[in-house]
């Protein structure tokens, strides 16, 4: 959880005393179903929620506790009697700790997510904005890095809207698969504790039961969830890197805003450089990373070993936190992008019209060429209007073989930037629907 | 793709042979809509069909050409023009080479993941069978690598079943991400052919239309399917793992069957090893190594750029072959499982009773103890257990603090296996549904 | 960077504190290079040392200027500024962020690698005491967790100490190879400034000179430095996973020190779990998810991108303060293990003397069997001893294919322990000199 | 080990064939000192190596014997015995499986690190011999992919020339650590075979003895060797995306040499793709991500588990395979690319000076102005020339804030390439030694 790409919200759901909190309500929700069940005092349950409920948890107490107890949970429980008083006992009747916190690290997950669905929104919105502002905004695509057919700048963004809304979907089946509680005692046989208890705690945390667990949910769980961050990170690398291309100083057809005041070299004063999408790069490496120990994780021995715990103190804020950061920043990204749509035009026409080369191949393929010939036929005009020897219009004009399939006029209505631009509306409509 | 841990169901997905008859019927499909928008002739539609229909592709022919062309999209169509005579020209109209791999791709994905349908389904059969048979043969369940409480040998294979459907459920959502169709062209802009192309082909062979490509499918969609193929990876980890545990000399509560003839090592002829659940070990290691490359893949330059080529050609075979032989072999090692119930008590019952200590807890606190005072003398009556110093229910009834609370009567009725295993019904009936 | 496991010498080495003052050092060595060279006046590099020496940087307030330049080493050298007065336009004259940056990381890495050589030694050192110790107390070694043959407990940590000590190695090459300096300027050309600038502060600072930088120092040196961490991490997994396995209810040959006053699980009090083995498991993950992003931070683009730096500000500190963290702690589990010397030699001769049966297998190769059939008269007579049906010797005896090879004295004459250990010493003094 | 990624030579080191050799001659040298030793009669050694050294193995029939008896190496002695008839019961005495086993793939990966190096020579001899043929040609260094300072096309591949020299050293290394040979018998301790067959055999064979041995060859220094790789290729992956920037359509400053009759494009005749370079990103993936797997194969179980194997049989073969010839491929890049310095000076001179402007700051500085407001008036001269609107030098000189530092002609001669250049020798010097 590195500070500087740490936002405030995400952030308090991983802090000590959300945790504590959230491990106290699941012992209050669950003395009241023992309660209910007649294994504690209902009084007992209700003096949980009373002193318990207004207690301000010590961390730097449940340190020292744990110090000597080397062990948590206890620490914690010690601590919450010292609030709690002699009912305390009552406490975590029948429970053990990995029902405190598995249950835990599923709420704050799924809290997680739910602020990454507001994030990936705006993201969206962004997205769906800027793609409409630019759907008919015409630009050179480009394969291999190289100049290929005409599209628009809107198409592009459209695409980018597409894979962050299947990045939302994987994000909400994997909130949904780790939104699980369990309350099943030490090994998972619900010994000591009814299975009605976990199902009472479950509605009341926003949570389902875990059908089996094995004294920790499995975590299998958890790997789903974190390799759905994984691709979605990924998904940010794309768009950061695109921004990054257009950028570069031989293209520059957008480019990143920046602010007044705001410098981008130490030393050479005249950059502006794609500093944020970069950055995102970077982001996205590091969410991504926490992919493999979370795969890692879900091969625990017998009932559950502790190996995971470690790996997710490290993981569960970083990954979330990150890419809540991530998101973020791309959005402001995205919001603020400054596009240069004359440029976009130029850049295109620079190769002398080869970006047409296409349709000439097919248009001399209807008109009888065979497809070696024709390939042939538009890769020798092509090649010097490569070189800036002469427009490929031109050169293919005066191709006495190329004549003899098309004439001029044929030629000359085969440059045509409509014809690309023909399907954007069937894209945009498959894309956002209307 | 490891000679020895392919299956010829799965290999055959990934052949040349396979691959040419896919891109065959893409651009045979695609031909047939093209013909009925006027596109093409009828006729040379017809002809595709008939006589590349009727073709036998020659590998080495068209690496040969390929070998020229630097290109296998071409060589492929100079060989089919081989077989298709002059109306050869009629195919591939107004599409890009990438419309025919990535569809390709999305088909041969959808097939090796109907496969590992059939492979977990299999797995889940075998585990539900097992789990049935030793519903209630009580083994202790360990935490820690340490003996805890009882649970049985159903409720834990009960707990993997359910991690496999959870993995085939992800598979599912994965299949439903890759199977779309990409017929748009050279940047995805429809520009040389109607969208109802896609459409056509689509249907044809059993996808959806990408909504918006690139040239390419986007890549964050291969991601999520390898990611989840790397996630029933480590399920199967962890269920390896366990029956590896279960084998130790020491512990040997169940072993994987040990065919006649069978040697286990060259020096020792003793030995019975659990190789084939340390291979699965090895296997899962093998299939989520694909998971970062892939995810790699997803940030392809502006339209696209050709480096995920390579990597899915690795990718792509080794994942869904390995997991195909690796879900077999497990669905095997389940199915003839040799199981040891008598074993399982024994080691149960050789920490002399120390399994009860959670009991024991909680009904001295129900008598009035504080958490901390049962603790306490719980603690200090089973240590000498542990040591072998005399059984735990033996040192409870001889410590006067504990006969303050309990009867020994009392304390006799806590030692009871019942008690452990009284939910394994509700456990049952939530995984099982029944 | 997890505050639970973080030791204060190495974080502080990640400090802001620390890193401004690097900083700082870096660029008044330059100045006083610059001075002698005479492009900035010897009274400045003076002033710049007196005032910039005394400075306490506020790390606030240089986060308060970043937020309006966007820049960290300019907001740094604004902040100096405040103290060095007028004299601060003669500093960093010449350079580029970069050289302060990726020579400061030089200088981080270097020292945290000295830290973590201190962290091996110790290690080092209490796996040699307790090879030593342990040296001759026979065990049984095993390989798929199966009964093998005899081996000691001394050879067993021997191993583990050959295999740190090739980490130490690496960790050293590792260093070597970061230890470098790059003040190079804007695109590593010594444009504006000049060689031996870079000469004299790579002295001064520790290191090495960085031959061809491109602004930044190759990131496949910092590569190569976390894949070294890498591997140590997965040496600590693997002797983690040893000693988890050593205090198996069923094995209980060793155990991890537990200290008085700690609680082992807070339901079940009987509970002596390795959790500081498991914590290790997870540590040892952690610390090798930093190589990935490593390894994708070398293909920076061109002369560089800044993607690398968000990534290192992740794994740089985290890599580095886990794994010094972990080598604590293991150092710790390894000195204070607690070993049971008796209990190796009850589950040795638990299979009932089946792990001589190497050696009887020799003896009927040798007395003229052939390996087939002496590999067939060795397991019908292990077998039964395996399912706990007489002693092997007894069986062997009593079957009369044997006795046309070997007499009842020759057999007995094969099991005898010392046979197995007579080449200790040899392994010792391969492994410790002596 | 895809087929079109693979050559033969390499491919040769991990035939089937190539293997039972190395396992043969691994036993036969044994047999040699076993002999010495007069455990077996040296009649035996010598028809060991005449009728088995003559033996050509037959695949096949090793398959059809371990489809029975479920182990290779017994299969492979058994096959071995129908060779050598009844002197067949000397070999592997005392011996174990892994010994050949390990043993043999040493001798594999130091083979291939072999012919690695020889690869490796090939790009670094390429990679000098294209430095100095363009020590001197100016272009624009960039970073953040923005034009930022001149450097020359030499230097940056003398930075590559650097790089790849600590990969060679890196794999040198690498290549010292697996150079061991294990002959240690079932768990390492020579109870039945004399540490002398080991040493003997390891001379034999090229390697050193493995000081301490746990059946197997400890796996941190198969690790060691895969991340070594892993390194390489990802500064495999840093110069493949050096050129796919250098080809982009924008800048054209060199690209990858196109064959005679190659097609760029089915669809598109014009394009010239930088297609070997994306394919060496890819492939620089699919090597990078066999490091996590082999770090994961560290951990194994007490004296050996199983599970490393079927790991290793992947990724021996797929990364030494993928990585020579990527290495090969990109000699062949780097050998035939096309260079353009007449673009690289177009590109440079495009940004109207810019590239000038920390010198200009520099100078501002040293005539008086503090940082700060250098900084600001190189800023808003530098912003209007990067927007097309005058000159750079223009700009400065009609500013008279900046007129009040620097007359016209200082100004001028801060314009001047040679200025940049100065220090290429120093840099050549550094790197090539001359």
């Amino acid at each position: 959880m590195i500070p500087r790409y740490t936002r405030p919200e995400m952030a308090a759901i991983w802090s000590d005393a959300a945790k504590y909190r959230i491990w106290f309500e699941i012992e209050a929700h669950a003395a009241d179903r023992l309660a209910e069940l007649g294994v504690i005092p209902a009084s007992a349950a209700k003096t949980i929620w009373e002193k318990g409920g207004a207690a301000e948890f010590d961390v730097g107490r449940i340190d020292e506790i744990e110090r000597e107890v080397k062990h948590d949970v206890i620490a914690f429980l010690t601590h919450l009697a010292e609030f709690v008083g002699e009912d305390a006992r009552f406490v975590h009747q029948g429970m053990t700790s990995s029902d405190v916190l598995d249950t835990c690290l599923s709420v704050q997950l799924t809290r997680a997510a739910d602020l990454l669905f507001a994030d990936m929104d705006r993201v969206l919105s962004a997205l769906k904005k800027r793609a409409l502002e630019h759907k008919n905004d015409v630009c050179v695509g480009r394969s291999h890095g190289i100049h290929a057919e005409p599209t628009t700048f809107g198409v592009k963004l459209a695409g980018f809207y597409a894979e962050f809304e299947r990045g939302r979907q994987r994000l909400e089946a994997a909130r949904e698969e780790i939104a699980v509680c369990a309350i099943s005692g030490a090994v998972g046989t619900f010994a000591n504790i009814d299975p009605s208890v976990e199902e009472h705690v479950a509605v009341k945390m926003g949570l389902k039961v875990e059908p089996v667990s094995t004294q920790v949910i499995a975590r299998d769980r958890h790997a789903a969830y974190f390799t759905a961050l994984a691709v979605i990170a990924s998904s940010i690398e794309r768009l950061a890197t695109e921004i990054r291309h257009l950028q570069r100083t031989e293209v520059l057809e957008a480019e990143e805003f920046f602010s007044k005041g705001q410098k981008g070299s130490s030393a050479m004063p005249h950059k502006r450089n794609p500093v944020l999408t970069e950055n995102l790069t970077g982001l996205a490496r590091l969410v991504r990373m926490c992919a493999t120990p979370a795969l890692e994780n879900v091969a625990l021995w017998h009932e559950r070993d502790i190996s995971h715990s470690s790996v997710e103190r490290g993981i569960g804020p970083d990954a979330t936190v990150h890419l809540d950061f991530a998101l973020n920043r791309l959005a402001g990204v995205v919001e603020n992008l400054v596009v240069y749509p004359e440029r976009m035009l130029d850049n295109m026409n620079s190769l002398n019209g080869l970006i047409f080369s296409q349709r000439v191949l097919l248009a001399l393929t209807q008109a009888g060429a065979s497809r070696e010939e024709a390939y042939s036929l538009v890769q020798r005009n092509a090649m010097p209007a490569w070189r800036g020897e002469g427009l490929f219009l031109d050169n293919l004009k005066a191709d006495k073989d190329v004549a003899a399939h098309l004439s001029g006029a044929e030629l000359e209505s085969l440059f045509d930037l409509s014809y690309h631009t023909k399907n954007v509306d069937v894209i945009f409509k498959r894309v956002f629907g209307n």
